[in-house]
């Protein structure tokens, strides 16, 4: 496994809470979780049937009594809070922290990741154990949010920092984007069916009917067994015309 | 209000899921609802609980008999979904997405979101009335989401991209960042305590401590309050010192 931060829930009270962020944290290939006086078993089934079938790591979770024991071995250690300001502290957004923490993680230095408990929060002295704050960017009017979802846009933001995959792209579904000679040829053959078409036969329109249509096509990025599809409806259209 | 997307629950199963994505919503200031023929009573005790303050939302929403007339005054759809592999359609990750919206919405375009039921997710009619998918990139060993969270996730890329806040700064509790005057004269002080250091003496040694201890301080952009707890403290420290 390649190094990865460790989750690190300080006082979580809930079993299903646990449970939920073992599922969260697999949704993002994070595997390790550490937690600090949990008030509840990980291990009920509560816990267990919460996780969604990501009880591996609720299994694996180390225990400890202090935050201070659950970061010893640690490197660098950030603690998720909205409540910092009255520390001078290096505050990142978690992108921002996802993109540190996977240099850091590269550079070879053990890091973990603080979440509060539910109700409060860390505590100042579990922040000033940390090297920086992670702050969730949310809607200031509503931004409370459940310990499991919290993990879960930290980890979302690593995840996305773990992966090399487009932003955006069009699913072809093995069929290929249609080079500019096959476009034409299938304009041509358009244009040919229209020959007998009102506005196709007025010099003054044509050339504007025909950019028209040409635009339509272009913005779609027309694949080649789409192309098909369109030959065969404008045959079938054009056969039914010759019919009448 | 400024325009924002739709979020269209197309057949979602439970009450619960319907208010924690009402909060999810209110988290990341997304603020539409809709819901297609939901199974459970979206404005019931379960329902309104689950929203955790987000009842608004909640009570707003408007339902529908169909995902076409759901969407029938919108003009650009995106459907949340892993599965369009069968399907030509541009696909987008949820960052990308999150800004195609942002641009479309800037522009005036009327925009929704579908999410499909909680077992099933979309089905292929669905995504093929919407312009483009939403894929949520996650462990793919583990990429089973409730569909709240799908929402969250969403969202919160929305809402990132509506911010317009630092990636990461030191929070600086109201003090400020030393200026290099401020510091180099900290140095000095440090320096002229440290006179009867041994190493401190010697001269090939004298440079070397000297370069360290700078770049300790430095690497930490000391504010001028703090500045002012290390005078304290070296004075302190010299004072006992000069006691012995």
């Amino acid at each position: 496994m390649q190094i990865q931060p460790v989750v690190i829930l300080v006082q979580p009270q809930l079993a299903e809470n646990m449970g939920m962020t073992a599922r969260a944290m697999m949704n993002c290939g994070l595997y390790q979780l550490r937690l600090v006086s949990p008030r509840e078993n990980h291990l009920s089934d509560k816990a267990v049937s919460a996780s969604s079938g990501a009880d591996e790591i609720l299994q694996n979770a180390v225990v400890y009594a202090s935050t201070q024991e659950a970061v010893a071995d640690l490197q660098q250690v950030y603690a998720t809070t909205a409540r910092h300001r009255d520390q001078i502290k290096v505050v990142h957004n978690a992108a921002s922290a996802a993109k540190d923490i996977t240099r850091q993680c590269q550079n070879g230095v053990k890091c973990g990741i603080l979440f509060g408990p539910e109700r409060t929060g860390l505590n100042n002295d579990d922040v000033a154990l940390s090297d920086a704050v992670v702050e969730i960017p949310l809607n200031p009017k509503h931004c409370s949010l459940n310990l499991s979802q919290a993990v879960l846009l930290v980890g979302y933001e690593w995840y996305k920092q773990q992966i090399d995959t487009p932003d955006t792209y069009l699913s072809t579904n093995g069929t290929e984007i249609a080079d500019k000679e096959k476009l034409f040829n299938f304009f041509e053959f358009m244009e040919d069916k229209l020959q007998n078409n009102k506005n196709y036969q007025d010099d003054e329109k044509r050339p504007r009917m025909i950019r028209n249509l040409h635009n339509i096509f272009q913005r779609s990025q027309i694949t080649t067994q789409e192309l098909n599809t369109l030959y065969g409806i404008i045959n079938h259209l054009s056969d039914n015309l010759q019919k009448k």
